[in-house]
């Protein structure tokens, strides 16, 4: 290709930040001139950044070819009836981008393709002798995200890479899967992260099991845990095992204790510290029950409140609570939702009331009249607990799980704290965060079965087949490349992936300056290097922070130690220089872009 | 890359037409596995299609890239502003899909992107110094096609090549003009097409000057003309120039005659040979004036009845009369329509009514009272006519234009026919049908002026941009290619667009026959060529079909003529067979393919 001149190229780098930036890749990546706004989570991407994205794309379409995925592309537009009959049309709920043709037909903005495939292979295979298949796009999609952030991070409209892969039984599924994984693991390794496989929720994709691709950063919206064993997982697919039942026959009957104004944990440990004492030790928040109401909606718009009782020390994660209640949406218990349910105290909220008989269920076992009561894992049979009495200024003590309350059953949204122990006993997790930007799946036949993908076996009886789906963000990747090799200057790219390899900065007015810059930008370009010469009128200073701020992992500086026959190469990652002659140069540029 | 088997291969052809099938390269296309249906006008590209897609596009980016092009994409997703400061949110009328996100704001989905276009150049550069600028995309696109056709022909989501010119002035403008023209030439030869360049009109895009590039085909909607002095245009560009004036003056007055029954212009000749022969000749359908009521409905609602006088022996051409009236739209009059203006008397309607005092009008010089009233080029100053006389069974002759009637302007809408003289006087026109394939617009200031995109001149003053606008149907490419090569047994790729370059067919179960495929596939491969071995466990006969079918350019049969050591070499677009020696086979395919 020829020598791109910077005085031509379509690039102006801007010197505010966005107005709106969170992250830094965002932020370089808009001042750099690599992409711009349109909408919310809507971007365009210039010159630059098509560039990087398709060096991105090349090592996903290479890596997929290698375990024998066949690309394919669907539309983006797609119609609602494939959607209706898994379900995801009304699952996704605001999420979806629908739209009406001009007859009235109802259409989608694909945010990803299970049904489309799922038809697709039906369409066309019938024999247990097609299989196993695996296909792929890279292709835009969409999401109506409630917060669209940090520019192509998360955006509305992006990039993926979905496959999908068809089998016959789960041994095939197994080894798909495994594909994949490896796949995955080559990719991310190419892109130069830092991340983590972990256990993920499959959340409103359905399946079995599935694992998520985190790469490690402080900016991400993910939290996972590690353990020293070997355990990770996203945590809002950490399973606390359900605690095992305890003997509570010792255990005196359920009684009231006043708590006026106790209506916090700390407030409640410290009262029961005064007027009922253990024998064993202190109180501590660990020993309360506290219970958390939500009002929850169905995706179908009915609501219904829900309790959730977990150990006092401990808060509901509430993206635990998305994953476990999805399609249905909780939201915060308000003033009115209070009003509408007298029973619920606030503050003092608790599985019963005492009454001369004993504890009556103001929570679970729903009834008509019983509000729905679901607990951590933690409050197993035989546990004992302070909890509200539901009435004002009163708690109980005392109570037992099993004994004076039987919960609805058990609900695993409680935060997970750094030291909680692994649930596979492999030692005490740490936390930290991370962005995913892989996701794999073991569908199993969910959409096989709701669309009616079957294929004669070996029997020649009809079965129905077994899926797997897989999924990379193509932009995000774009951006998490941006955001772990940026610094305090700007972008710095790592090579397999910069825009261009190399940008000779003629950096003085001389006549002479001008033909050698032009005459080893040439030399560059015929040995296969994509060369940027930047011939603007605009200062040396001006040159060298726009080839920081854009990143070009090598540049080449002509200026006055041109008169003594030498150029200067600098390497943006490292920062080093280097003075070579002029005759030289190319021999050594080429040598450190190819490494 | 490695060699595909075909029984691998995601592909499956099929026996059976595509229901709706109107076109060769839907029928063929859908048939051989490039393309699935997945909604009216909306297709997925199969494995086969996509690597075709791929190699159209590779060719447009290079001569893209030639002109100086540069690649930027921007989103599908656009917000309404920008389409609504230049009008054409409702311009568009049903053809745009519009969708709103979950906070309500108004979205649609882009069908060209003049406006983000406009709006990202004025975003990032501010001076002359930093024009000419020509940027492109190759991008998917979305128009709510009222008949979406033939497969991907006319789709209604598809991929164009859109690119945009900016410049100072109009010598800009001119040259950026141009040097797209070339690009489109050397693109549209290298796609192998029969095409011609016409004048075109504008149409919602606006702006002066614009032409078509349309390949000559039966199958296509579009008409165009051609003079042998080298005129061409799309019929709707086609102006016939108005009439020069004549003198009237010795016409006598105009006359009512009876004309029962006489509601057609072949009857109405006929009746005024009989009753009022003309001196100098026999009466024409030309001589008369026919007047045709059409309903028109601006994009805000407001319906208004036009009349349209035309010479009798012309049709209205519905095209012609739908380009030179949008973005308003034009529908016949219905019953409805007369009984609510009893002036315009059905099968008799004319510009006038004679009273005793002379003619008055009924047509034309619009006030309150009368209708809107448009006339053929041809309906001259002095020009004489016989016409409607607005009563039942009554005509008039002696009419003259300027005299008796005045029009309210000229509308050139009627039919061009083949025979008529070429505007320019390069000779009788012919007629011919072609697909409309690229389009090119110097749009001039209209999107730079809504926009407000502006930059510093030579004297430090702001000046409007002027842009051009340069369109590819890139998906139509893919069809066109099928279109204009296949024959009755199926597709049959120009060389550089198959998807892979040769297939070896396996016609035999022998041992040796297997290892030979396999071994001449594998030479193949490294010789550089993307090679298909039909290994599948069907019979010869098929696999010759199905590589027909699929149209690869050269099959490799490996068959019982192995055992004379030699293999046959087919030729799909020319037929030829030919035995080569096993030994000499990689050299002659390798020749046949690289030509």
């Amino acid at each position: 290709m020829s020598v791109i001149r910077m005085s031509e190229l379509f690039v102006r780098t801007l010197r505010q930040d966005p107005a709106d930036a969170e992250a830094s890749s965002h932020r370089w990546l808009t001042r750099a001139g690599y992409i711009r706004r349109v909408a919310p989570g809507v971007y365009s991407w210039l010159p630059l950044g098509l560039r990087v994205l398709a060096k991105v794309e090349a090592i996903i379409r290479q890596e997929m070819e290698a375990i024998g995925a066949q690309e394919v592309r669907f539309p983006a537009l797609l119609p609602r009836e494939p959607y209706e009959a898994t379900g995801r049309w009304s699952d996704y709920g605001p999420n979806l981008f629908r739209l009406q043709d001009r007859k009235g037909g109802d259409y989608l903005l694909g945010p990803t393709h299970e049904e489309m495939f799922t038809l697709l292979v039906k369409d066309l295979y019938s024999s247990y002798k097609d299989l196993p298949l695996t296909l792929y796009q890279i292709q835009t999609k969409y999401r109506d995200e409630a917060r669209p952030r940090a520019g192509i991070l998360r955006g509305r409209e992006f990039i993926m890479k979905d496959s999908y892969s068809f089998d016959l039984d789960q041994a095939g599924l197994r080894d798909s899967y495994q594909r994949h994984r490896q796949a995955y693991v080559r990719i991310f390794d190419r892109l130069g992260f830092d991340y983590v496989v972990v256990q993920a929720m499959s959340g409103a994709m359905g399946g079995s099991a599935s694992e998520e691709f985190l790469v490690v950063s402080e900016a991400g919206e993910d939290s996972f845990v590690r353990s020293p064993g070997g355990y990770a997982a996203n945590v809002e697919a950490v399973r606390v095992p359900p605690a095992e039942a305890v003997d509570a026959s010792q255990v005196p009957p359920a009684s009231a204790i006043l708590t006026p104004g106790a209506a916090t944990i700390d407030a409640l440990v410290e009262v029961c510290q005064r007027v009922a004492p253990r024998s064993d030790r202190p109180w501590d928040g660990a020993d309360t029950l506290k219970n958390v109401v939500f009002q929850v909606t169905e995706p179908d718009g009915r609501r219904q409140p829900l309790v959730i009782g977990l150990p006092g020390d401990r808060e509901v994660d509430l993206k635990r609570l998305e994953a476990a209640l999805a399609p249905a949406e909780a939201t915060a218990f308000d003033e009115a939702d209070f009003a509408a349910h007298p029973e619920l105290v606030k503050g003092y909220i608790g599985p019963v009331r005492l009454t001369e008989t004993g504890p009556v269920a103001v929570l679970g076992q729903t009834g008509t009249a019983r509000v729905r009561y679901l607990v951590d894992p933690r409050v197993g049979p035989g546990s004992v607990w302070a909890s509200g009495a539901n009435q004002a200024d009163q708690h109980l003590v005392d109570l037992v799980a099993g004994r004076d309350f039987e919960p609805d059953g058990l609900i695993d949204v409680a935060e997970v704290k750094a030291g909680d122990p692994a649930p596979d006993g492999s030692g005490p997790l740490s936390l930290a965060r991370g962005v995913e930007m892989g996701h794999i799946f073991q569908l199993g036949r969910k959409y096989a079965e709701a669309l009616g993908l079957k294929v004669l076996d070996r029997d020649g009886k009809l079965a129905t087949v077994t899926m797997g789906s897989y999924g990379i963000g193509v932009s995000r990747a774009v951006a998490m490349v941006a955001e772990a090799t940026c610094d305090e200057h700007g972008l710095a790219w790592p090579r397999e992936l910069a825009p261009y390899d190399v940008v000779i900065v003629l950096a003085g007015k001389e006549e002479a300056m001008r033909q050698a810059a032009q005459a080893l930008a040439d030399q560059l370009s015929e040995a296969g290097l994509e060369v940027v010469l930047d011939d603007r009128a605009v200062s040396p200073g001006v040159k060298f922070a726009d080839s920081e701020l854009i990143g070009f992992p090598t540049s080449v500086v002509v200026g006055r130690s041109l008169a003594d026959g030498s150029v200067e190469i600098r390497d943006r990652a490292s920062g080093q220089r280097q003075s070579v002659r002029l005759e030289q140069a190319v021999g050594s540029i080429v040598e450190a872009v190819r490494g």
